[in-house]
């Protein structure tokens, strides 16, 4: 079996860990969860020399500098990183790193902002992917659901196709709230967690079938390329022009010929600070505490901080995101309305966003 | 009527502000409310050349620069600055106040932290209070009593000697719950409010009879003291060998002849973050903010800030103080426990302080 390309999508800049995650820093290049930075705990999960080239990075152009230092700082310099002028959403952004690949090259797509605890699970998910994808299949990692999550796409199982692998009967988009209900009851569905493996010659097959628009725009992007040492600046008029477009809608739900590996990997990603919460230990008080914090008579409060001190007396359920800039103060569990923070910020105040 | 010296005392260095009020700039050099700092409004609330002398103002040395320059800028530049080398409590610094000034001056003397909202009230009771001074009265500002506070000390009022005054009956200390409750009731009570005037030869007459050590260690710390223009240094160890005592039980309590003038002047002695919100008016959701403040469908809270935006989704009655270096969390009503997290602040966290 031929060493596996990780395709490493840095593009994104969520405002969902807002203040922490901003435009100009996004998610990903920040530590949210330990020392390193998502960016860099990406990369380094997919490492390993005897099943890994180096990887294929897809970035903003903006943050190519950071990109680069975090990358070396973990060594794990990208054969190629591929710097967008403007974010075009998934579909677009793997064209890009699959027509610089070979199209036999075995593409590993990952997000740069997504949690993997169990890292020898997800290795040996890989294991039973990796022969599939070289057949042909497009393959997913389905994420074993443990609510009725409405925030992301599910995958509904089919037929077995190998030990712990099975054919994609149908993709769904972010259900309502009763239909993940069901979802859950069934047990025959998974969460659809964003990572992909497939042969970079298949994925650009099925986009040049179901959106040969987005294909046509992003070849011509790379003919139009400069190049930089391995930095590829894509000619931004053409790639502009490409149609903004999910992976999952553009290709894995209409595609043929998809399979699910099923994986239990302590996966998150991290969408919200509530979820932070979850994820990370609380002390005996309920709280969970990042940087300088002082809590007195508090409990089950989120307090991080990543400038001022936090001090907090007699607060219980509360989540403190504090930077040198702003600080974010909301009841736990409704952590999804920092986006009507961000939304508020004003143009005068545009440069909190 | 001879014109009054204001004696302004600067020398305090609370932290139930914390985290604007610090050692290292404490609530009378910030701009608690409204944009001049507490030591401005109480100089530029004296300044009428008609009624009042230039001030003799007593602050601590490390703010010595500070003090001059807010003085400046309100063009009430101090007749003699006293610069403390150690706060030994306001008899003492009195005392350097009483010393430096002519014996037969009226002394008007004035925390420097204080609010008062009715200026034109606290000129009549200054108006009521002169003459008995003159006469050799020691005069306490009464504050009417809005609620049974255990924090203040008490004047029971006497025999009416004026119009508007009243011989001081006897002075109490915080009394407890109940006391205070029973003081409110019976309405022949007063707050002290830190306020006083009288002449200095008379304050220094009772001093040198109720407290002769603390008078001769101030006595000895001016004989020795270090003159630059209007600056005055005090002799460091003999001033710092003073006893630590206050007006109120050096002289005030002990003392013969001491004359107490209610007064109703919006007086407020901002002791906490509580007060602050009970003074400023509120919004019509019941917030307070203060700087650079998102609310978003929260209430009855003080949101202040001195540095980052403070963003707030979903939150009630709670109080928020944010500055460069530290922000404050805690519920409305338990602003007393600021004092928790100073003494929680360990060695290593000194700089916080």
């Amino acid at each position: 079996m031929s060493r596996i390309t990780p395709v490493i999508l840095s593009g994104g800049s969520g405002t969902r860990l807002w203040p922490v995650s901003r435009a100009a820093r996004p998610k990903q290049l920040q530590p949210i969860v330990g020392n390193e930075t998502m960016l860099q705990a990406t990369a380094r999960r997919v490492a390993d020399g005897n099943t890994f080239q180096a990887p294929i990075v897809v970035a903003n152009a903006d943050h190519a500098d950071e990109v680069e230092a975090q990358l070396a700082a973990v060594s794990a310099s990208p054969s190629a990183l591929i710097l967008e002028p403007v974010g075009r959403n998934t579909a677009p952004a793997i064209a890009l790193a699959a027509l610089e690949a070979e199209a036999g090259a075995l593409l590993l797509v990952l997000p740069s902002d997504h949690l993997i605890a169990e890292e020898a699970a997800f290795a040996a998910a890989i294991a039973t992917a990796a022969p599939l994808a070289a057949e042909g299949w497009l393959v997913t990692f389905g994420i074993l659901p443990d609510r009725a999550e409405t925030g992301y796409g599910y995958i509904r199982r089919g037929k077995e196709i190998a030990p712990g692998a099975f054919a994609a009967e149908r993709f769904v988009e972010k259900p309502d709230r009763a239909t993940a209900e069901a979802y859950l009851a069934d047990g025959g569905y998974d969460w659809n967690g964003g990572i992909f493996l497939f042969r970079a010659g298949r994925y650009l097959e099925e986009l040049a079938r179901h959106a040969p628009d987005i294909l046509e725009s992003v070849r011509a992007a790379l003919e139009g390329a400069r190049r930089e040492g391995n930095r590829l600046y894509p000619d931004p008029a053409p790639f502009a022009a490409a149609r903004s477009r999910s992976i999952d809608y553009a290709v894995m739900e209409p595609a043929e010929k998809i399979a699910v590996v099923p994986v239990a990997m302590g996966w998150s990603d991290v969408g919200s600070w509530d979820a932070l919460y979850d994820i990370v230990p609380s002390d005996v008080a309920g709280n969970v505490t990042v940087g300088e914090v002082l809590a007195i008579d508090s409990d089950n409060c989120l307090l991080r901080s990543d400038g001022p001190l936090i001090a907090a007396v007699g607060v219980s359920d509360l989540i403190v995101v504090a930077t040198d800039e702003a600080v974010l103060i909301l009841p736990r569990g409704e952590s999804q309305r920092v986006k009507e923070i961000v939304d508020a910020l004003s143009e005068k105040r545009a440069r909190y966003r």
